[in-house]
């Protein structure tokens, strides 16, 4: 099978205008097929504050109200989303940007937790697999917002590490997928203080050992859990490290790469 | 040749929730292929306004400044454009919303006119029919936001009625295209005070008449103007008339229908 970037990028690098440019630059050179999702990074927040829209945070999540609702959308599927896709067509790359809703290519339903209400927020039920691929048949690269939609006229705010790796999955029945997670560390790190502490590979086995001696931080653990829960839905491998250094990334000569087995 | 209905949406009925809907189910109904093209409304001006940045217009024309443009981009290619698609998908239409830089769909240059910097306004150079094409032809209907790009990272802030004509051009190659606008009046009316003196058909012999006798509102002019333009160019009919009877517009029994001779 052909081989296929499932690239994410995060937030951070979204919020620097010049790092994203010289990202795009990099992601625009990938030869190979490539489908792009972003997060949001600060820009949301910002507009609300100067909008006096409260913004309510839970365990990191953003509880998403009606008015939360058209600010993710204006900014994400609106300004991040097509400032992303002008780009990548100047640097030649025919990119098209798509919310869930477009063509139903994420459907979703709210998150219902038990005693917990988080608003518009989307749990991803379904990926459109078959459309993301005639569009990059026809050398059309998608380009993910991270907003979703229920089929039933809502739109939904959607965890973009979510979309990735549920896009990962399903792309996986017609590409031999690579899944790149792309942020502002070098990859996972045996030291946090040392970005020279990278560790270049990881599978099962070695991941128990480094949990099992508390070698990995928290917040890296629910990304590492995510990236193996893919490899056992038919994602080849799944690369996470430094967004600067996408060429390297993509390659396998730079970050940590999860493996199976 | 198969028909396709180009269809304008205007401002008023953007701005109004409960007419929108209505509008979007009876779109939904429509059988033929269609592309829907969808203007601002006044919510670009009253965020302007909440984010205290003020807004020049001149001759009807908003002045697109750097801030300005974030707005609109925002507000047109975001909450605008994924409110509709999301409703259409609730009807079981599969739409795709897209702003011009998306799969390259409408290329445009920034606006130069001797002595008037109309800032990041953008005039078409030409539509991408053959991508909008095969969309139809995946039984998927392209929703269009006015802003459109430069092909060099430059988006641009364009007219939805020069979006519909050109639009409406460019697919003349490969349908019988209907160009339909659809907004607060009834059609083109001979008496401005008088809903019910709509104009059924208008010719190039009855326009001169018309125009001769001063009957035809100065508004109305540009309109009619390009609408004799578009027909001339490929378009087989041109329709003007109340978005709440679509589905009577579609069909030829309401509004002003305009053709050749």
């Amino acid at each position: 099978m052909e081989t296929l970037y499932v690239i994410k990028i995060g937030g951070n690098i979204i919020d620097d205008e010049e790092k994203l440019s010289a990202f795009l630059q990099s992601y625009a050179a990938i030869a190979e097929k490539k489908i792009l999702i972003h997060g949001g990074g600060k820009l949301a927040t910002k507009l609300a504050d100067q909008l006096n829209i409260p913004q309510q945070m839970v365990e990191g999540r953003r509880i998403t109200d009606a008015e939360t609702l058209k600010i993710v959308t204006m900014v994400y599927a609106g300004l991040i989303n097509k400032s992303i896709v002008s780009q990548l067509q100047a640097h030649g790359s025919n990119a098209i940007g798509l919310s869930g809703a477009d063509g139903n290519v994420i459907l979703a339903h709210k998150r219902i937790v038990k005693d917990r209400d988080y608003g518009f927020a989307g749990d991803v039920d379904g990926v459109n697999a078959s459309f993301l691929h005639s569009l990059l048949q026809q050398a059309i690269s998608p380009v993910l917002a991270p907003i979703t939609h229920n089929g039933a006229g809502q739109l939904l705010n959607t965890n973009a590490d979510t979309i990735a790796q549920e896009t990962a999955k399903a792309m996986s029945t017609y590409y031999n997928v690579h899944l790149v997670y792309s942020f502002e560390k070098a990859g996972v790190l045996l030291n946090a203080e040392d970005e020279s502490s990278v560790i270049p590979v990881i599978d099962p086995a070695r991941y128990a050992e480094l949990k099992g001696k508390g070698l990995v931080f928290a917040g890296m653990i629910p990304k590492l859990d995510n990236a193996f829960a893919a490899l056992t839905s038919g994602v080849q491998k799944v690369i996470i490290g430094k967004a600067e250094n996408l060429s390297s990334l993509v390659s396998g000569d730079s970050g940590t790469t999860i493996i199976h087995e």
